[in-house]
């Protein structure tokens, strides 16, 4: 799929899963595309992990307790570490932003569908330190979003966006020329 | 050029640009690229302006005083408001991540180079803020980076980067399977 494709058609897909595993071939790809993503002063703050074994998938989405994403045959969960990139600077959430968006748009090329979960997961609640208890993710790593990975079964839905000539302009603020 | 390919070969360009000026309709296709992307709760946080006027160009490269992209024919600049997205929470940061990504991408799809130029202008010295009173920005926006735009006359480089094993795992922290 043409990149301008895959940018234009990514939505956050909220719907049911076919059960049908994801190649690991597959995931190996959009793992890739996420350490592809670029980081501040190079510093690669972000990891993930690729989870397909139906176990560690149930006991994922028994502590985030979420419809979204439960019946995904697989799921990437985002790791980042605040590390210092220029003076007393971090660039983590750039850095995992930009490699969570780059997998998406991986994940939409190769034909699934997936949801950016970081909010419910990242609240004073602690859901994202309880899912990577389970994973042997160590402390100095903060989980902070996961991804469902799967064929949707159910139609995809765009959310009501601003126009265009609201967002965006060319050679000053809202100029149209 | 397909998305894989564009994830995979994006790579941060800090060389000289081809001063050939960027077609008007691919720089509005950079900008619906950026505002394809996500965001938290919807909220649509991020905006931009895309710079092809020469005397511009010139005004916003002398605030920067920076080489990186001073040759190219083209700048997007990205401008974010801190919207509360969930209970006290804004999602900005990964809202424009998402959507500099985005227009990165889209940028190596159609042929041309850039480089995400953040932490120079969001420094204490608030050269982003020079910049966005030169393009009539109010100040509820922050203009936080800017993307030079045109061809490449000069390889592009890849950074060295760890290894996959030591960022992207299957079914556990540092699995491999």
């Amino acid at each position: 799929m043409t990149t301008l494709t895959s940018i234009l058609t990514r939505t956050s897909y909220r719907g049911k899963y076919d059960p049908t595993p994801v190649p690991r071939e597959h995931l190996r790809q959009l793992l890739e595309a996420g350490v592809a993503a670029p980081s501040g002063c190079n510093k690669q703050t972000t990891s993930f992990i690729a989870v397909d074994d139906p176990a560690l998938l149930n006991q994922l989405n028994a502590i985030t307790e979420s419809r979204i994403g439960k019946t995904a045959p697989a799921m990437i969960l985002v790791l980042t570490r605040r590390v210092i990139a220029y003076r007393d600077r971090t660039y983590f959430v750039q850095d995992y932003a930009a490699a969570i968006e780059n997998i998406l748009l991986a994940t939409v090329s190769l034909g699934y569908q997936s949801c950016w979960v970081e909010g419910k997961i990242t609240d004073t609640d602690n859901i994202g330190r309880k899912m990577a208890d389970v994973l042997g993710v160590p402390q100095e790593y903060e989980l902070i979003c996961y991804l469902p990975i799967g064929k949707a079964i159910e139609p995809t839905q765009k959310p009501v966006k601003q126009p265009f000539s609201e967002r965006a302009w060319f050679n000053g603020f809202e100029k149209s020329e």
